[in-house]
């Protein structure tokens, strides 16, 4: 017995994207009882040069549908960063959700010897195995951007506990 | 093929265990630049109802301890959380590498199915089986508290990147 590259990464990347969307409703909640635009969350940085909440949650987004299709031998769909509002954050990371649902285990299984090219800003790819790509990259990238908007939501008053983070045991 | 439950926690235990390592470097010789005593970071905190520093990383090393003695069937060795210095927390970090390394892959291999019993604070200890246990409880709450960590430290001005976090590829 062993775990399968599916098993590795399409549960665990659901788990916590469906977490941050309840996270994502207690913000509501947490500004409409202080009567705030949840706008105001948008542009919330930890340090100013570190990337603000959209991004965050853009780039969990983009980690979890990179990694499905990279593993599955597809070219990695482009999703453009328009997101403008909580709603549409929202409705960003349902549409992630549904994309890596999207995928049968027979296509992401057997995916661990599989050459992953990773683009990088500096031009010379990021080289991995399928294996070492889903553990030593998706998944500690994944769970920093998530981490970060929980920060940045806990920052805010959002009252979040471990509970919140980890979801339904 | 696919991952053993060995190759899915060990080596990316170690891996973000040795990062963190290197980051406490990075702080010191940031509090040396400055002329701030190190000890300052050990009480940072992200919000006033959040972990200080110092716990952030006692609880990843829990949680990479846990996981291994768990899977494996043992005790989890208890660990007095007495850290007071960043010497004490690099040591404690390096301890915890060690034991990590001290299971070979037969002990931790086939713990997928393993009932896994979690002592709450609340009495009812939380259950699992092996794959769950790590994948939707050690994994996230490592990563959770090492992010933190390295939030706090950028927080505090130390020069961190996403290398950093993520190590060497």
């Amino acid at each position: 017995m062993s775990l399968s590259m599916h098993a590795a990464s399409a549960p665990v990347l659901i788990r916590m994207l469906g977490n941050l969307l309840a996270w994502l409703d207690k913000a509501q909640a947490h500004a409409e009882a202080r009567k705030f635009d949840t706008a105001n969350y948008l542009g919330l940085r930890l340090a100013p040069d570190m990337l603000p909440f959209t991004r965050q949650i853009q780039i969990c987004s983009d980690g979890a549908k990179g990694c499905m299709a990279r593993l599955a031998g597809q070219e990695v769909p482009k999703w453009d960063d328009t997101e403008a509002t909580l709603d549409e954050l929202r409705a960003r990371v349902r549409r992630t959700i549904e994309y890596v649902q999207s995928f049968e285990p027979a296509q992401i299984d057997g995916s661990e010897a599989r050459e992953i090219l990773l683009p990088t800003r500096q031009g010379e790819p990021l080289k991995f195995t399928g294996e070492n790509y889903l553990k030593h990259f998706v998944l500690p990238n994944f769970y920093f951007h998530a981490t970060m908007t929980y920060a940045l939501l806990r920052h805010a008053g959002v009252e979040l506990g471990k509970r919140d983070y980890l979801g339904a045991a």
